[in-house]
């Protein structure tokens, strides 16, 4: 690949085939703006296969080459995304069934069985005959494999597909009884034959039955996946990814990551309108991804699609605001990210997305977008030494799919939400205001290297997490674990004994029960008399309010109401040679600042850039023997820059003594 | 049955049968509690029945046994209200079909056809097994005959037998097509067989059609239970009840009283939530639902579910503060339950109600919720000697189904929501603040016997309530009537001539208008010059204002704004030996304190304990010779009882001098 | 017709066939009302032809010459909108398809396939045996045609009717591909039998499909309805009309027109709770319904149906306040209609619209609003002079609905609301405080003889509308365009090029880009210096704010706030003879009487009154010789008139002086 990041986006120029001039005009604005990379036929089916078994890859020829010519570089998808009428048409089993059973009729996008053996193998021709026509282009750098995987099929196929890997993941029917509790409501199975799907005109009520469903269809997503990428494979070493979604709940990603050569994901923050307009919470919730995904491969991702203007599927097509195309790409490359990718190049001129922001618009007038582009491209040419760099992250916090599933799937302790994200990004923001850089990882990512890890809400334990989690904190890390933790197994069973299960002792207390405060009620959490952290603050507690008996820890902070009043909302146990924190409640955004600075010392992890006022990043990649410090200001003030900051280190852009709102300072340290 | 109360609750053992050391766990915390009772076989059909015909009653043997020697009544229920999957697989037609005509898969609880011949014929020949092996034994008490019937199917089985319950209750078409209007919109039909259930994909717009559907819901239920009955009843003398449900509105309990031997019913209150956290509210709801289910038999009932701790499908599991549960346990046995029994014994370790609330929890320690009920136990035993009395009210207000169904169903005059409930609430807070019990009562129930009637909204007049009404003020009874009172007829045909239908002479008016105000928007209800109940305040009315002339009526407060300024909002008219109330909207919570102080003497009611602050409630049982009184105090603050309350008697339970927020004081008078 | 405005409404009297004293009773009230006029025959059909082919007029015959003889005019209606209930038994293609593809059953009344041949056969049939019978009747005045056509079927037979209107609508599917674009998504079509109407289950994202397929359905109906017309036409010379409904976003009513002999419809606004109970609002809005149905044929229309008291559909039946009934009927004969009619003249006694509000309730006493109908039938006699003359407006205002469903239909910019008729109300309140009549119109209307025309968020320009508003300002026309104005073409594909499309010189700017703020987010707009129109207040923006270059047109008003201030919210540039303003967002109410008040004259136009005050209206319909002006207001206080309003005028009814709180003056000038 390029030793440039690369820039570009999304670019379906099928649309104006009969209008060559437009291609040309395009090729013109990309210079321009120094495209140097687009991505080609995501929505191409029907032009590449017109009818069934005929190919034409003529025009897809045409315009690689084209590229080629420009010094463009070309990501090349697979068309699976969306396929063409006529496979639906004379092959209905390659239509979804919906789970209240219907057979879906052929239109929108996601819309095909990932177990259809019709549609796999239709998929397998076409991307064999693209790997041999495209897999040695010159300017080809990568496969792109499908679009935004996702949804789920309850067609027959399927059902049987389900029962099949049930089969294999419990051995016997008796067994899966058991792990389910099928004997509650009477619900026994026989066999596996009597098991469907979930469906709210039939079994919507068996938390087990949904959570494994819903790994069923991580897996078939997969491993239709992976038919692809052998197909690609045939006749080209391209690395492969995949464009994947943000906090999306229908996939367990950390399964994915195994199968490509490098992660890629598409992000379409509500800048300006999201979170009550606040950008600072904007921009922690991208990072909260950007890590997750660097996360995934511990290696440069790319950002594969975001929207350089506004887009046109939100509640408020909200402008973005000047800076914040440059802000948002720079916030990618800050985390991990080797390119700036939009969709897309060019607005479709009809159709559902044709008011989605792109580079180039249907006036092919210079807009305000196309300036700011050309000044992002000149930023990333500036900064070029840091594409293939790495983080190198001593903190973690666990963000775990699975454990999400079973937990927001349960009845209960709140089915007004449990606001796991916003705990999430609360943590993750205390994390970052100590100046350091933090991974976000599936509980089944080895936790060795970290210093510090953090288990918000992790519901579910399982694959022996609680004994990974004992022998973390004992070989001298500081564990930070939640309330409503160490819950269930994997089967979404409640395990028996005392709670936090495995980590009673580690924590040195134990979970009695959990209280659930309306939306609008709140408690405090009160500083406990001489408490080990020093902490003289008040905060409130919302949402859930863990009440549990401590054994050998010590308080942090005690509850300030209610019948639970001196409780622990926050406590400190030593084991082994490590520390185990306990938080029992969801804390205002404060306290993880508080809470983290007084722990980061301790946990003996030195920040990037430490004394960060709300809103200010930082975060630092290195390529084993540069370190690039990144600066982001998300805040709506100007911050002026402490003079130590980057003092005697190399500025590659922005200014070491001011950073304006949106504002990017890059230095080499 | 024993002299205590029953004190236990819903057992579910199957759950752990390859764990015998959890049902020995499980009694010693028993008797720590001083469980009496148990409800087993709720859930156990596919244990008792593992393949069609075969039976195998081993386990549930073994365990009433097992409850036998320790001491423990069984209540035992009939499992059809969750089948084997064996059963749908093998007979469809015992799953129902949706109002949009879709047959349901498998899956969830409340999902069988009650018209179906083969269910029917399966439910009895398991139930008749049943009766023949445990309708004898020694520590069966009582049959639970299903589970919270409820829903609804419209296969074409129920169809037929829809069309045959109308063909007996009109005797013609024509009788139909005219009671129903149906000459309206050209829907005239020509035979029984043009009829269809009520469907959001057909007819959904004929109140008749849905009010005789709802009927014939009831009807239908009504019979499969009877049929269910006569199964246990062939070997078996033991008492039957089913359990229902809070103010569940797609059956007519009414229906099902004469066939049951007792009432029982499920109440899961939302303390510490519900009415915007107001435990008042809470309380008065509560009492309203005991009173209903006591007075379908005027006899002790069974409270047969409640939640020892929070459940886990209301929005929040909101923890029962110390003493709440007690305090609700105790109001249920204050309004004529003689029995306190949860659901459920144990936490179900997986499935969707493992996060529900049970006396022993997943982790076998002993809990507060534990200690709690240990002590509601031994409050139990103290006043054991209330256990069989009854409750005798002079005072009844009227909650009818059949006529909530016409007035909630119907379109208009207020879509954006009538109140009827926070209406009837209001009314029975202050009758309860004049210190009197209170029946709440059907309109089919008779009427001799009280003193005083209140008729909140009566939409429906049916089988000459009417005439009945009438003679109750005829003969020196006190008649309060509401809005929207005698509007329509069992068909929900609106009656011609005055209104309220036959009452406009007893009240001395006649409604002209009904006016509908907006989400908050109010009236003001002022005193009426020299009005004989001396009213000197104002009270705030919202959502209905009824404007109706006087005839012989005497206005007691008058509207004071918009166009009906000046007419009656409350009017007093004397009728026979009676007197006949009239309230023309829903007014604020006070005015019916004040109301019913001022009329309550004049009713010639003597309050069981007058002066009462809100939130206080005094209740009374008498068994013939001794009459038990009950105080309550369910607002936020201890209350001192004036010295007078309880002078000269004897304290069973609880301090006569102060009553503290929660707190139960049981006395003999 | 009759010198008198019609006056009466709809009547069943079907419902009482067997009750005779209830239809005299009926004629006694009319009589004593004034009613001169009824529509019979809605609902019929199921008596007119009870069974197949057998007819049975007698009762309808009886009913027409019972009115006769009481010299009653009669509206007769085709009974299609409500079939019997044999006739879907027989041939259940009669019954709607729904989007999802499920036959609906027989049930409610909009429920039967416009393409069915079978169905279509039935109605000719029975309008054809009408025509013969009813055709010539003295007393019968004109054909009601159906009632409220609405709703679609997506049936087989629709199926292929829409693929045959698409084949001639686009001759080649290689055309239609390129129109919506199907490139995009891969969703080439290859033949129109590829085509399937919209569906959640199906293609549900294409704009280019929804909205031919809206069109089709028009198409559709109005193919019906000219069948109707065809067989009522056979034997009789009788006007015709069907009743159409407010701003009713399944049709497009402007393609009804040339098949009608004159337009009616049907208003029931929400007076008392509508726009937060500010009668103003629902004052303009009704106005803006009146004038967009009198502008289809430019001459008078009728109130075909209105409630006499309070509907029983909308979330609230809130009572008219005295006066409203009379001013809401006389607000529709100021702007241009020619009859007062209600449903219903007497309330059903059951059935879903028994709560609807008529002239004569169910107790058949003499009500409140009979007494005010009363009163409003002399008002009508006083000024029955104005029968039959038409109102001549120099201002238009445009409201087309294909531009809507394209606009309304895309996805972005603002998917949480456009506010197109929020914003089309405010402008049309500005133009009416001018106290100048305004037509509201299709794009397609001709724009000769306006001097005013004013284009609110016209998205879509068809058939050649840039090029006729460029005539109309060329010519000397005032042009007002506002934002999101010509963008797309009549396939909702976006215009290449400057925008809004075609009028870039003519307003002399360009959008660059769209904002949309979030609900509760303001912009300001702040006067221009030294701007043309002398503006000097400022004023709020809201919902959507566009961002436009000028190049010859000077700015009015430019934003006060945010990365766009300075750039201008409105604008005025001169045009060949013409001016053109262009407005940029949605300003406040107060905004659009302050800008029309400075250009109004500039116009040429001369207001009917001037100097009006918010909340009084004037309009005026003239004979060719005399012109009748009514004032009305509905504001909350009467309003002293200024002695020159009415000087020397002849006062037809009213005062001259003072104008009371929805009080109407009417007189001849």
């Amino acid at each position: 690949m390029s030793a440039e990041f690369h820039f570009g986006g999304d670019y379906n120029p099928e649309q104006w085939m009969d209008h060559p001039d437009i291609l040309e005009e395009d090729i013109r604005h990309f210079h321009r703006m120094g495209i140097n990379t687009v991505t080609l036929n995501v929505f191409s089916w029907a032009f590449l296969e017109p009818e069934e078994g005929r190919y034409d890859f003529s025009f897809l020829s045409f315009v690689i080459k084209r590229m080629g010519e420009e010094g463009i570089s070309v990501i090349l998808a697979t068309p699976s995304g969306a396929r063409p009428k006529w496979l639906a048409a004379k092959y209905p089993e390659v239509l979804r069934v919906t789970d209240d059973r219907r057979r879906m009729l052929f239109g929108e996008r996601h819309n095909h069985c990932y177990t259809s053996p019709v549609y796999r193998e239709k998929v397998r021709l076409l991307n064999e005959r693209l790997s041999e026509e495209f897999g040695h282009a010159e300017n080809v750098i990568a496969w792109h494999i499908s679009n935004e995987y996702g949804g789920e099929c309850h067609c027959p196929l399927c059902q049987d597909a389900f029962r099949n890997w049930l089969r294999k993941r419990y051995g016997s029917i008796e067994e899966l009884n058991r792990r389910w509790n099928n004997a509650f409501w009477s619900h026994i199975c026989r066999s596996f034959d009597d098991i469907e799907s979930p469906s709210p005109i039939g079994e919507h009520k068996n938390p087990s039955l949904a959570l494994d469903w819903k790994r069923f269809v991580t897996y078939q997503t997969v491993d239709f996946m992976s038919e692809e990428i052998k197909a690609v494979r045939k006749y080209s070493e391209l690395p492969v990814t995949t464009n994947m979604m943000y906090d999306y709940d229908g996939l367990d990603y950390s399964r994915f990551a195994d199968s490509l050569d490098f992660i890629s994901w598409d992000n379409y923050p509500s800048w300006g309108t999201g979170f009550g307009g606040d950008g600072v919470l904007v921009a922690a919730d991208n990072a909260i991804e950007h890590d997750y995904f660097r996360s995934l491969k511990n290696k440069p991702f790319f950002l594969m699609e975001s929207c350089p203007a506004a887009t046109n599927w939100q509640p408020y097509s909200h402008l973005k605001r000047p800076g914040v195309l440059e802000a948002a790409s720079l916030e990618a490359v800050a985390h991990g990210s080797d390119s700036v990718l939009f969709f897309q190049m060019r607005n479709s001129y009809a159709g559902y997305e044709k008011f989605h922001g792109a580079l180039i618009d249907n006036s092919g007038r210079c807009t305000r977008v196309m300036k700011e582009a050309e000044e992002l491209g000149k930023k990333l040419r500036m900064i070029s030494r840091v594409k293939g760099s790495i983080v190198h992250a001593e903190a973690a916090v666990i963000n775990d799919r699975e454990s999400r599933w079973a937990m927001e799937g349960a009845a209960g302790p709140r089915n007004a939400g449990l606001h796991f994200r916003d705990n999430l990004r609360r943590i993750y923001l205390g994390l970052r205001s100590c100046g350091i850089d933090v991974d976000v990882i599936d509980s089944e990512h080895p936790f060795d290297g970290y210093k510090l890890l953090v288990v918000p809400m992790l519901y579910m334990f399982r694959s022996g997490a609680e004994q990974r989690l004992r022998e973390f904190a004992a070989d001298g890390g500081t564990l930070v674990v939640t309330h409503w933790s160490g819950v269930a197994d994997e089967c979404d069973a409640v395990y028996p004994g005392l709670s936090p299960h495995g980590l009673a002792d580690v924590l040195g207390l134990y979970r009695t029960e959990i209280d659930a405060l309306a939306d609008g009620k709140t408690n405090t959490a009160v500083p406990a008399a001489g408490n080990k952290l020093g902490m003289k603050r008040s905060y409130e507690c919302s949402v859930l309010a863990e009440v549990a008996e401590l054994t050998s820890a010590s308080p942090v902070l005690v509850y300030g109401d209610d019948f639970y009043k001196g409780y622990p909302a926050a406590a400190v146990n030593s084991y082994g040679s490590g520390r185990a924190y306990y938080i029992a409640s969801m804390l205002e955004e404060g306290f993880y600042a508080d809470f983290f600075a007084s722990i980061i010392a301790g946990c003996g992890i030195e920040p990037v850039v430490s004394g960060l006022p709300r809103g200010v990043f930082a975060s630092r990649r290195t390529d084993g023997e540069k370190n690039f410090v990144f600066m982001q200001n998300f805040s709506a003030s100007e911050v002026i820059l402490d003079s130590s900051v980057a003092s005697g280190c190399r500025i590659i852009a922005g200014s070491p003594e001011r950073l304006p709102s949106y504002g990017t300072l890059v230095f080499e340290k």
